[in-house]
């Protein structure tokens, strides 16, 4: 078979796929392929350019290397109808992206964005900063988004005694503002969609305690960024922990640089070190799926949007 | 009764005191008060001058603002014998100090430290992050301290499903070295004591795995700063988290200040915004007994020495 492959790979992780597939051809991406040889391919492994899907007709299967697949939705029924199907690495991301919410959140609570920038700065605040710390315990946490990811995060808060209020799809406004305004922290998940976006307005963070917690680990577009940072910086709310934002890389001019009480972690909540390597492990595992005449795990469903 | 008090209050913490003592005579220590003032007094709250104890022909309980209580391991039998006794704070910073060891260890696995600093310097890692991050789901992880820190620290590790081994004042060489060599994270809590005073030392640092992570939430004494620094430095060890040091605060000219991967937390780990509420809370609850003829809670033990 001939398999495109999307996902950038060092040495080592190409010997390995390459070893794996010796009865195929494999054409890496980064090795001057072009649009030719991508439509003379059955399996794309990685996100290929959305451009070239509608008119390659040997393209039977594609393993995204993302949860999302946004950059797809406009791809026209006959092709989409052509295809086995796209499928995304799903669950793949929960443990690393959960870890780095509870992280995020309870590192603000802990004080640890702001010791380790007095530590760079060679200050000893010590017991000065003692009374601006808080405890994750007994908190009022709201989830919003019930997929994999907060529903990791919420075992992860089984011991602290937490009371967890859940939001998914059929959130209902009032209900979600009732919650919001005697949360501690409100952390969300959610994917873009257009039910989505915008949806953490001024009006919304406005109704959060003065000092509550605010994560963003979904989609940037969920959030008035300016709104957002007005709020940390005039003390209206805690702190927050942003992954995602409405630009990335973050523009050299975005006040969510230096606003107070802000950790910014850049897009990194689903990364470990083993990261590429799981990713080859699934779609070796799909594609021997593939050739056995099923359907890969995973299956993406457009009409859902996620 | 002739209180002397010792802790740091603010206006209306003061004033919170003054009302449930209103019996009672209260001296405030930074309100210039003097050896013969404390001399004059039943009940000490706070850590007060050790030399002033054993003379103290009028003193009966002190109700201590720490845990710790080496500072009066060398009061005179005499003295002991007229005091009904000293109580600490026992498990009274369990909770913060767990979750600022949790926080410091999940932070590192997922570089929020790492993230503070970039964002101060307005840096975009992003991507070129992720390579470096793990997750903290099952790792083998060391206990070394078995109070109540240690045993919180080891529910919330739950859902983690770490494998978790324990050791207490019993410890054994053998066992320790055993587990430490196969340890992806040691965390240590135990006090000040003579046969834990350097223990952490060149050779046992040198037995942990090069990505192994270190905490120590204890007392400084138990480490070599230098080798610790050292083996950080050069990659022998993954990182540190580390909240008490020989010195404090620490000298401008130590190696912590700028060691890779290092997190320093500067002795704030007990630290709550309600820390000093709650101390209150807890000299009223035992002087309550006090005056009803009970024993306070908490009472020290010296021949254990904690």
């Amino acid at each position: 078979m001939r398999i495109y492959v999307a996902v950038k790979l060092d040495g080592r992780q190409r010997a390995r796929l390459l070893a794996a597939c010796s009865g195929d051809e494999l054409f890496f991406e980064d090795q001057a392929t072009d649009e030719h040889t991508f439509k003379s391919c059955e399996i794309a492994f990685g996100n290929p350019r959305a451009s070239w899907i509608n008119s390659s007709e040997q393209l039977r299967w594609i393993q995204l290397e993302s949860v999302g697949f946004g950059e797809y939705a406009s791809l026209e029924p006959a092709c989409l109808q052509r295809l086995v199907g796209i499928s995304n690495l799903e669950d793949f991301f929960s443990e690393p992206v959960a870890e780095s919410i509870l992280a995020g959140i309870l590192g603000l609570c802990r004080g640890v964005a702001e010791l380790a920038r007095t530590q760079a700065r060679q200050i000893w605040l010590g017991d000065e900063m003692r009374p601006s710390l808080t405890t994750l315990h007994s908190a009022a946490v709201v989830l919003f988004g019930r997929g994999n990811i907060n529903r990791r995060v919420e075992e992860l808060l089984l011991p602290f005694g937490c009371a967890v209020t859940r939001f998914g799809r059929d959130w209902a406004r009032v209900d979600m503002e009732r919650a919001i305004v005697s949360a501690d922290i409100v952390i969300c998940t959610v994917p873009h969609t257009p039910e989505t976006q915008g949806l953490f307005d001024r009006a919304l963070i406005s109704k959060m305690k003065p000092r509550a917690l605010f994560a963003n680990f979904g989609r940037g577009s969920l959030v008035d960024e300016t709104a957002l940072s007005e709020a940390l910086t005039c003390g209206a709310l805690g702190g927050a922990v942003i992954d995602v934002t409405q630009q990335e890389p973050l523009p050299l001019d975005h006040p969510f640089w230096h606003c107070p009480n802000l950790l910014l972690t850049q897009h990194t909540a689903g990364g470990t070190k083993d990261e590429t390597d799981r990713k080859i492990d699934l779609f070796l595992s799909n594609l021997a799926r593939y050739r056995d005449g099923c359907l890969p795990r995973g299956l993406v469903n457009f009409e859902r949007g996620y």
